[in-house]
């Protein structure tokens, strides 16, 4: 079967590994990111991804490519990272660079959330329209239109996160705006919201505080499980703001599934009932027929993405999506 | 040089006429639309398509195509229109009806505000990421990515008009739901705000009514412009709310222009003070270098958007937008 590499460079870990054309995980590891120079971190990730391939007994001239994903946003026709303002990292070859340590042209670089969505149009085998969304720390999005992804005109399409859901009591984002879905949202503003309930109620503060427990969505999702109302209202108002961020997209893209991935994702059931009753007061009435799931592709899913983007570029180093699983034979 | 044909079938009125591949409309005649049985609204259309082919000596096989513009949603691949709820027409085989009355194959079918894009795409030479906006009675819009039009899974996308921009205190809106940007920014809410302000003012009532004025957006258009400071807060209120839904569209699709057309892009001076300064409040920095701009296409913007797609069929009676002007030799 045929195979390629993959590199996802996160915010704050990057997993590196190796994975078959039918999306099974032959070999991965994983590493906190070095968010100092942006080449130092390549090389570290270069490191380990050839501790895979040694595992496997493998040459990188085994694989159909390399697949990178950085986050920021990236110019995947050329393989360069233009930008990733969490590490002031600006204009890197990064397909260059990671080239020559690996010896190999066939390296194709990729934004994050959109090497998601094209895992799920490879392996997940969506080629109509739809949506990507990470819900994580942040919120992102990535759109395929006619089995293409669309990239924008500064390879910027796909910021969902700050489309703006609250006018009247909006809340800061860290991208400097207000109202933003990923302020109102994300697995950050969930435990936001978990602080501020705790703020108002001593006890529930007192029981997270005794159980040793954080203040995010993690422990949000806990509680609301385990009955505690406040909990379970924060991810009512969370699924709420989801829903007017989806609908707005829905009117202008009309998909046909909108796929969820990130931490948040896995909290879908809590908050998909709010969600759904929100998407449908947003959505116009030949738009609002989406499938709103949770991806397959579980926790690696931007790593089975990376991976996509190197079978889908067929070994030329460069994205060129026009048709699914073109020239693969697994 | 070439030329196609061109019938655009409006809410109220239909164009149709013959267009040169420089965009010139070498003739053209207006009727009004008839709003009864779809197939009688079609037969009249072709009749005076007929009186143009007549006027300037040609027939239908002297044209590269023609190109028919419905109002609803249109299944161009099969050059049928799916729904038209204004009218209640459905499932009708527009392309099969008129190439038999028309006698020929060559018979394009397209989404009215989608023809415009094309429209901009082929005659004003835009091959890149843009979004087209018609703001009239209503509001509708249409998205080129990397030089194809974005249709959606069930040919709906580009409902800009129902993207929501009023949580708080929303108006009603014609699709049922509440807070589109329809709903606070169209001509109709143009005139209903006109409207509004008078009942608030007996002066400015009085001086709609002696002079005989319609409370629509053209009169608010030209009061703004005699400066009446109620129809110039008017336009900055429109004007806002038209950013709100552009900052949106900004963050997912990141194009590099929008073009505007229809009667409200006529008063596109009296608001874009208000709309750019919402649009830059709403778009992420990395989506927020747009073009604002009114189209060059005119009040015949679909019409020759009609033509457009005739010429980009290449005589085969679809779509098939993948490259400009591909196969013509003006």
């Amino acid at each position: 079967m045929k195979k390629a590499g993959a590199i996802d460079i996160g915010g704050t870990k990057t997993l590196v590994g190796v994975i078959g054309a039918d999306g099974h995980v032959m070999s991965a590891m994983r590493i906190p990111t070095f968010r100092g120079d942006c080449f130092a971190c390549l090389a570290q990730a270069a490191v380990e991804f050839e501790k895979c391939l040694c595992e496997l007994g493998l040459a990188a001239s085994d694989l159909a490519g390399i697949g990178v994903n950085m986050p920021g946003m990236v110019d995947s026709s050329n393989g360069i990272l233009i930008d990733a303002p969490f590490a002031r990292w600006r204009n890197v070859n990064v397909s260059g660079f990671l080239g020559g340590l690996l010896k190999t042209e066939s390296i194709s670089v990729e934004n994050d959330v959109n090497a998601c969505a094209i895992g799920e149009h490879f392996f997940g085998g969506d080629g109509g329209d739809f949506l990507w969304i990470t819900a994580s720390t942040g919120i992102g999005g990535a759109f395929f239109s006619g089995g293409r992804l669309v990239r924008g005109s500064g390879f910027c399409a796909g910021e969902l996160g700050h489309v703006k859901v609250e006018y009247d009591r909006p809340a800061l984002c860290p991208c400097g705006q207000s109202g933003c879905v990923e302020a109102h949202a994300s697995g950050s503003a969930i435990g936001r919201m978990l602080l501020e309930k705790a703020g108002e109620n001593p006890s529930l503060k007192a029981e997270i505080k005794k159980r040793g427990l954080a203040f995010d969505a993690a422990t949000c999702a806990m509680l609301a499980r385990e009955g505690v109302e406040e909990a379970a209202e924060i991810f009512n108002t969370a699924g709420m703001y989801i829903g007017r961020a989806l609908g707005a997209t829905a009117n202008l893209l009309n998909p046909s599934k909108i796929y969820m991935g990130g931490g948040v994702a896995n909290s879908l059931d809590l908050f998909i009932g709010a969600l759904k009753k929100e998407f449908e007061s947003c959505a116009v009435g030949q738009c609002s027929d989406v499938n709103i799931i949770k991806t397959a592709l579980g926790y690696e899913a931007a790593l089975k993405g990376a991976a996509a983007s190197a079978f889908l570029s067929g070994g030329r180093g460069q994205q060129n999506l026009t048709s699914m699983k073109q020239g693969i034979n697994a």
